[in-house]
């Protein structure tokens, strides 16, 4: 069985996921620039998600574009995935509205790790069916990316209670970190 | 005619419905974690909600991959199922919101239960284009689950009254029963 | 260029109009079945549109399988029927919560009327590209049902404010018509 | 890589913000013609976006219908695009609910313009990877519409503060003048 249905799906899933962010963004009664001031802080707090979801999107695409086969196990790890991506929209805007409190920024952090997670199990779950020779084996040999963000989300819930500003430089510190696409799959397949 | 679009629809609008649900999780006001509360068990029943989507989307897509053409009855049949799974965001925050009341319950599991009778139906509408020699008559023919599903929620329903949270027991068992995903047909279709 | 993407897009926009309707369910605060009542009007008002919604679908899926390409004018046809499919949710939600009176029954038939006509224009433009010997041109010789669609939305437009549920029961009386998946396609195609 | 999951991913996200700015279109909770006058400005400015969404979609299409392959750099140019595209819903729903103010008129170009600069950066950055000799290069060559797009974009934000309607007058004007859908491509793909 191919991955194209998977794909599919998940496209869909994260289209969505990343367009009713932006229902979170309450349309003000007023007319003045005063009026868009509340919708600040939730639409900083949608761009770092937008990139987030941007990110396993494509780091997604690339993962699936070296997988051959699906079985049970890949889709229900990818549904794993996609349901924590789903808490996104819920995350951003708690955190938005109360203007990066530390509470919502802890949440928001825990969120990003158990996606980070859903993530690696996913990857882990394709290698097993791939064979440790697949090219996604290979490329996650030296995963260091995948294996520092989620220390970082750790360290950012933790430190949310001490500086909540702290914990979102780190969030965009991984998110700046994985801005650069995963070229480690690219360089597998591309002979140099 | 293809399945193509027909998948394509179907994912379309299942991709939806996993994703609208969690709409219904109301942002707090507040930033404290009692504040998060009362998402709780809409939480909970979102998860449930999701669960269930995704073996609809699993075995769906398991059923589809061996059907070869689509015809109006097909197509219909595929819609009704639809139906009754965009009842679930609504039947799932209902029940949610008041924390697995006895109607909500009950009324969640009358939509499981027609859901399950649409896709039985689906299955039967795809075997009679297909012939009683295809591969989904073949897989379908000891089909504990489909028939044994409904019996389980028109017990549910029943005991909501009773005890919601044995209606819930009931309601977790049947997914964790699906959750294996579909082998009767990956049985069928690859020789042992 | 081929008719894949538009077909894509369009799937899209309708998978979410249809989903979307579901969202006016508003979620009642109290659990029990009294408390579904003011919500069924609007249940009933959802499967009407879904039906309606079901056939532009299906109807379309048959019309682009014949057509060979597409260009600026048929983009920009469907895109206007994809938008008075998109008034759907709102009439929907406006009649079923004003439970099916004069006024939102009317512009209900109204946007049925405008869907149907942006229907008509957009088989005519597909029909001008193809050439008056294509299979939808023959398909569409005795389009008896696409004419008399719009006849009856008018009566039925006039009426509502006469008797709101003789409206209701021409505006099932063409949905009745039209479930009867289109034929006409499928019979040119097909030799006898 | 091919461009057909980027395709499906931007084809479902501008589905969604095509369909999802019909939520901001309140019910009205009377069954009266009055009662949907309050709607009315919000539905005319929905035509407005529906219309350059559809633009957007339709040049989108034909831009990477002559792109052969995708790197980095092209994706997160596209996402970049799809967070401009984005933020129409929320533009819109506050210019609509404002009757057209000044502010919300400026905001909706600002909003506009970005969305125009997205899309000459992506067309930058497809170039950049197609070559200099490229369909889209020869076809850009004389881009008139997308260089005089910002600066009508321009004008209009400064314009709303000293009248709304001049604003509102130019950003139809844009419209009108990107309906006529993008030949320039098809010309330099089709031999005279």
């Amino acid at each position: 069985m191919g991955t194209t249905r998977l794909e599919a799906f998940s496209d869909g899933v994260m289209a969505i996921i990343i367009t009713i962010m932006v229902l979170e963004l309450r349309v003000p009664h007023e007319a003045s620039l005063d009026a868009l001031k509340p919708v600040l802080p939730v639409l900083i707090s949608y761009v770092l998600s937008f990139v987030y979801v941007g990110i396993y999107w494509s780091n997604h695409h690339h993962m699936l574009h070296v997988t051959s086969h699906v079985n049970g196990a890949i889709l229900w790890a990818n549904l794993h995935l996609l349901f924590w991506l789903s808490l996104f929209p819920f995350a951003t805007a708690w955190m938005g509205e109360n203007h990066f409190a530390a509470m919502p920024t802890a949440i928001y952090g825990v969120v990003l790790l158990m996606a980070a997670i859903a993530y690696f199990i996913l990857a882990r779950v394709i290698i097993r069916r791939e064979g440790p020779d697949c090219v996604l084996a290979r490329a996650f040999g030296r995963d260091w990316k995948g294996k520092i963000s989620p220390v970082i989300y750790i360290a950012a819930i933790a430190l949310a209670f001490v500086s909540q500003w702290l914990a979102q430089a780190l969030f965009v510190t991984v998110a700046v970190m994985w801005l650069v696409p995963d070229r480690r799959i690219e360089r597998v397949i591309t002979p140099e």
